[in-house]
């Protein structure tokens, strides 16, 4: 099959970094054209709107959405409009019932619609689910903890009502709710927002599935020294461990093998197979996990944030 | 058609002031039984747990749930599994994934399954709906302002994170989600919290539909004087406005006549259609844009909450 005709929406640091050069090596895709107030790529044109695009190059067939969360409704509707296939990065939107209607719009237009998770594409995801299956869980404990000086220095947008801690924790969620075999439900939350900010720093979640099985998540943005992005599984038949946000997996302390290969591969080539097969995949559990505890998360405040702190 | 054999679990205010009467002037239902912590209704037999009332009663058919939203999600599982057709009262569950899970949950089980909303029965929300058919609508303005002390006298469970003026807000949410045309998505939110309260007192909503027209809602608990539960429409051929908890209807000042049948008479014959047809009616929206409103929402500080204030 030749490779669909892709153009990138929205080319800021995510694009450049990942969507970009991902692209660039894929089989499956050709980046054909990009829509952004920046500069293009290299060799990719660029135009200002999806119609002004679609105009001069009719012949785009898909669209990834690397734009902020804010304002994609108008995006995906536009997208939608020129019949194009659509793949969004995350977080999908900016509120649920955005989300939602992203779904229900793709429906109606008849065109595959992706809203990616990066991070359930890490290498040990599916081996840990394949792992999981068929276990007895006994408890679940996630730790994923950054500093957000060092990932996002001087980004302020990370502050905006909504974001906060959940801009990483949301990678987490994506993956538990994958590799976990039981739907869970937010038991309690408490967030801690510093007082001259809008958003949490820091969240403590406790979930239980709906076989009982209790699974803390401890979410931190103002970790200094090492890092952690942890998952740890205690099941009937051992300790599973993925760290370095699911790169990584170790069985009761022994690593376990499950290759290099960058999520976003993964993320594009999973893509490729929804165009192939003609189908959607638009999950928005994780999503809603976060509506879960901001809707009924008790807050406290803590001391201010300083980005030079 | 024989009346449908019904039980209510959970026995507290609502179940009283509302769904007994109801049901005792129901043509379509007949109360067989309660599930109840409390005294149950006279003549009407109370059991423990819906176990113990199947192994009883095993003729019960459907039951309608009032217990509070914690702790659904396991009677909700229980009446599925005993075979028993569900409608619960609003809001749906103290969590969104819980919400969505009793959907996935009843499906499974091949029930009926009604996320009720009272006020969406309300007698002016047809005529309202009808009428706002084909018209071009300009903006919408929602003003719900009640005084928790008179309408929850000493109820601390209304200040529990999630809820507080959201419990009257969310009715208003429903009707406008019914009669609009359009969806629509929350721009921006202020919630107001009381400093000695985890949930909000007010809360200014601005939404906006998918053709831009604005919404703009406006809750408070805190209303002394006359009491409001209003919804004005502007449209290019008239203004609409709801009052009284749309029980009330008038188009440019004039009212219109749209009888007085009670909302929970309403709810209960849509239920027997939904039984009839064997059709589920579980509309999500108004529990969504309550949690895009914590979501997105900015918090201020007001001044402490006293019930003797």
């Amino acid at each position: 099959m030749s490779p669909t005709r892709i153009a990138l929406i929205g080319i800021g640091k995510i694009a450049r970094d990942q969507h970009v050069p991902t692209l660039a090596a894929s089989l499956d895709f050709e980046l054909v054209a990009g829509v952004t107030q920046h500069t293009p790529p290299e060799r990719v044109p660029g135009f200002a709107t999806i119609g002004e695009m679609m105009a001069a190059m009719p012949e785009v067939q898909a669209v990834s959405i690397c734009t902020p969360p804010r304002g994609r409704l108008a995006i995906v509707a536009e997208a939608l409009a020129h019949g194009l296939d659509v793949m969004i990065e995350k977080p999908p939107a900016a509120t649920l019932c955005e989300a939602e209607s992203f779904t229900e719009l793709a429906r109606e237009a008849g065109r595959v619609f992706y809203a990616t998770w990066h991070s359930r594409e890490a290498a040990a995801v599916e081996p840990a689910r394949a792992w999981l299956k068929g276990r007895t869980i006994h408890r679940v404990a996630v730790n994923w903890k950054e500093d957000v000086r060092v990932w996002h220095p001087g980004q302020e947008w990370i502050w905006e009502p909504g974001i906060g801690v959940f801009d990483p924790g949301i990678n987490a969620l994506s993956v538990i709710t994958h590799i976990l075999p039981r739907a869970f439900m937010l038991e309690r939350a408490e967030l801690r927002f510093p007082a001259n900010r809008a958003a949490p720093i820091a969240a403590d979640l406790a979930f239980v599935d709906t076989s009982g099985v209790p699974i803390d998540v401890d979410f931190d943005f103002d970790q200094r020294g090492p890092q952690t992005w942890d998952i740890e599984v205690e099941t009937d038949q051992g300790h599973l461990k993925l760290s370095m946000g699911a790169s990584r997996m170790a069985i009761d302390g022994v690593a376990v093998e499950v290759g290099e290969e960058p999520e976003y591969t993964r993320l594009y080539r999973h893509f490729a197979r929804l165009l192939a097969n003609r189908q959607s995949d638009a999950d928005l559990t994780p999503f809603r996990l976060v509506a879960d505890a901001f809707l009924l998360g008790r807050r406290t405040e803590v001391q201010p944030f300083d980005w030079n702190g």
